[in-house]
């Protein structure tokens, strides 16, 4: 359907495509003064705008759930908030045909005798509905700039444009009323606006971010959130790194949020990777006791694993992520577009979590991974797309099982597969970046399957299979391929730290085979040494 | 219903009491064996202690739903957590005739044969179950110390702790999956450890207090918690006073707790006045994500108000409270014994919100606070009581009907009346301890009446009411009672910065009368500012 201010050609581009889609056209106007029975100027002077909108509304929604047709709306009615959400819950693909005021002036001027133009002048009363109206147009899922072009050329780009267009796919995140959506593909910075106005109570953010992520990305945030017409009260940027998270950089990023004049209805942006979301979330959950969060995460690690599940929080010298809130976002926008911006090592760790996903989903996306790894560290958007789909479908799965971590069993504990041994890894590295947590984790994973298979737990070839794929795909897959010594004793030491540990024994999640893991608190802690030794730990 | 170890002559003083009571006495252990009609040791041996103990707990539920009896019970059934549950659950009233070791063995000795004591060693097989039953039995609703003397004497001392019992009110607050409930009596710090262990997941707390409230009370609490076998990992002391509700000690708090070892299993204990709960209360949201809270309120401002709500937080330099979480206590215990230890002036200061939840229940409690608060400041605990009920019973029914604050009009919002001139007293005072908070609201209360009179929205004698009851009761009612003055122009300034601001317009709670309070965001500035002037405040 198409939607844009009187003048844009709504009817004139409508018909024409209609003709070259071979569909019928229709035009809302003039369904609505047929239902009703009488001239559109007459229900409003009769019955007042409240009235027709109303009655907009319902002949839209009809016609929008009969056969495929081509739809011209007043320009009132995508400006309706009601009757957009109407529109967008139909499935029809809306097109908003905009014009800039000069344009617009020449087509409108002396043949158009609407009463909105009565006694006044056209300019001004354009100028004042363009102002309010088009924020709102924005959100239309195509937009098309139009100039005084022949109408088949712009009837031409529309269809090019129908025709070129996917929208971004969604993954619905099952959890009551805190239940949001993530939306994964291409171009989401743009449209950011677009697709957050729907889901928040005002459009009004500050933006957290970071001084790698600023430069590459902010830009085309910033845009795609004004052309919806949001207002944002401050672009807080922080350093880059884990060193932000905490209480120090959470101060900071508080006092400037608020001293922002944030309310109840501002709405906390996190733009960047896993440290940002963490901080800006974080951040979100405690401001005036709670905020709506959105998340754009951009990196791969973000995307597969850290915007999704609602945990934020911080770091405190006794450990990593011990202060924090659950606090599930709005909507999570992951841009496949700013992956290609990502150092290739941070890529490659970022498909640690990839491949865990792969291995507790079960042989079918372990078997993907195995066979598209490669691919996807080295840039293939396709294949980064279905990675990020399927990570986030099996992690919001786990997490709308159990969204606080309660379960004893299984839950979201085993989405920990690799991390009791990643974290002794990382935290014993020392967080300096000599290795990156998605390395950590993909080591993890190796020494998880030893784990198992000693245990006889799971075959005597899964171990090999992990650590032979992490090496295809370019990363360490060995404590001994990693660029520092480690001492046994160090390792087990932090392993007892791990905020898992329950009642002081060890915990690990093991594997019996790809989509079978479990967790196990009775590993003899002697077999755990032996096989950190054999991986290349010192005594 | 009488419980104990062996030995502590359940049987014997269970007789004796049944006749002074004139009721009957009946013996679980007899009646069990009745039931399935075989001798306990053949039950046990049969099918194994599970087995019995869920034929014991049928009993026992069974015989308390039926007409009122002295019941002695086996010394294992109270150590049983289901059946101890099934018997708090049928309103009896559970004594535990408690007997030092020495006492016991005398008792046991030569004439006690059974079959747990075979073949061992009856001192130690008493200790040992001392150890493992003596914080289950603290569970009871009496603790009765017996010694040496006659059982005749004994009895006595049971009986006349029946008839003295009065069990604490509890004020059930409705909220779902945390629904929780407020206590309030007399002692309840020295069973502390007996009220917490139903609701708690672990008998594991630390304990978080002031430097004031630490000497006067943390002994009693301490001793309460340890009678039920509860450790507790630390005891942080923070400085007294609203400047601790800041990051620096927020951050100190959660090291501590974590530093010594707080698990997912751990409450954090709040002991102490608002800031104390505040603090506490935000430290256990945000620590691993979120720890189980109890609020131990030791000031009637905690108690009438602070404590119930789930509203935790700290300041920053911008302003109070800009930074928290809604978390609520597994269970609020306020100990009327406490507030004896409170400086007169903080009683009277926190008598200010008792006054506000008058004004908002109705004519009742309004008259009630009219006619009983002077008594209340004086010292009157049955006056205290009642006033901490009530004030509780108001808030907790806004709560529920609105637990996040997130109602546009009425609900929680309510709850701030007389807190917009209240909030701007007490900031431009400085928090300096020059106008406690109670004070400012006290005052603020005034302020809202005469506001809503000069609009013509309540009569024009409610001002006068509110003012003179404040008198009555000790307090400041009027800005000119304040010991500093204040700038017109910097109170308004500071009402505009008001959390509660909503589009940059003045919010007021007013007053058609006692109970029929309304939010208002249309009031004319100029004639708070008249107001303000003719209340004592300078140009």
């Amino acid at each position: 359907m198409l939607v844009g201010m009187p003048g844009s050609g709504k009817s004139s581009i409508g018909r024409r495509l209609a003709l070259r889609l071979g569909l019928p056209f229709l035009d809302a106007d003039t369904e609505i003064e047929a239902a009703a029975g009488l001239p559109i100027t007459e229900i409003f002077s009769r019955y007042g705008e409240l009235h027709f909108r109303d009655g907009e509304r319902r002949v839209i929604t009809r016609l929008l759930a009969g056969p495929p047709v081509v739809l011209a709306t007043g320009g009132g009615a995508f400006a309706d908030d009601r009757t957009r959400a109407a529109i967008r819950r139909s499935g029809a693909i809306s097109v908003w045909l905009r014009c800039r005021l000069p344009v617009l002036m020449r087509r409108v001027a002396g043949r158009d005798h609407r009463p909105m133009f009565l006694n006044a002048d056209p300019a001004e009363v354009l100028q004042r509905l363009m102002t309010a109206r088009h924020p709102l147009y924005a959100e239309a899922d195509l937009v098309i700039q139009c100039s005084d072009e022949s109408p088949d050329s712009t009837t031409r780009r529309v269809q090019e444009a129908l025709e070129g267009w996917a929208p971004p796919a969604r993954l619905p995140v099952t959890l009551g009323e805190r239940s949001y959506d993530i939306v994964v593909g291409e171009g989401l910075l743009e449209r950011a606006g677009a697709l957050l106005a729907p889901v928040l109570p005002a459009r009004r953010v500050v933006i957290v971010t970071d001084e790698n992520v600023a430069p590459l990305h902010l830009p085309a945030l910033r845009a795609g959130l004004e052309e919806a017409g949001f207002s944002t009260l401050a672009e807080i940027v922080v350093p880059a790194g884990e060193a932000s998270k905490n209480f120090a950089v959470l101060q900071s990023v508080l006092e400037q949020m608020l001293g922002a004049g944030a309310d109840r209805r501002t709405t906390v942006v996190a733009l960047g990777g896993g440290v940002v979301g963490d901080l800006a979330g974080f951040a979100a959950a405690v401001a005036l006791r709670g905020l709506p969060f959105v998340q754009v995460p951009t990196s791969l690690l973000a995307q597969v694993d850290s915007s999704v599940g609602g945990k934020t929080g911080i770091n405190l010298s006794l450990g990593k992520n011990l202060v924090g809130a659950f606090h599930q976002p709005r909507i999570v926008l992951a841009d496949m577009a700013t992956l290609r911006t990502l150092p290739p090592r941070e890529l490659r760790a970022g498909y640690g979590e990839v491949a865990k996903h792969g291995l507790l989903s079960g042989e079918t996306l372990w078997r993907w991974c195995e066979a598209n790894g490669p691919a996807l560290v080295a840039g293939d958007a396709g294949c980064q797309g279905h990675a990020v789909l399927e990570s986030c479908r099996l992690k919001s799965a786990v997490v709308a099982g159990d969204e606080r971590e309660e379960s004893a069993e299984g839950g979201r504990a085993l989405l920990n597969l690799g991390h009791t041994f990643g974290h002794a890894l990382e935290s014993e590295s020392g967080y300096g970046g000599l290795v990156l947590h998605g390395e950590a984790v993909g080591v993890g994973l190796g020494l998880a399957a030893a784990l198992s298979a000693r245990l006889g737990q799971c075959s005597q070839e899964l171990p090999g299979r992990v650590i032979s794929h992490l090496e295809a795909c370019g990363m360490p897959a060995r404590i001994r391929d990693l660029p520092r010594t480690y001492s046994t004793a160090a390792l087990l030491g932090r392993m007892r730290k791990d905020k898992k540990v329950r009642d002081g024994a060890l915990r690990f999640v093991l594997l019996r085979g790809p989509g079978e893991a479990f967790t196990a608190g009775d590993v003899p802690v002697a077999m755990v040494e032996s096989l950190l030794r054999d991986e290349g730990a010192e005594a």
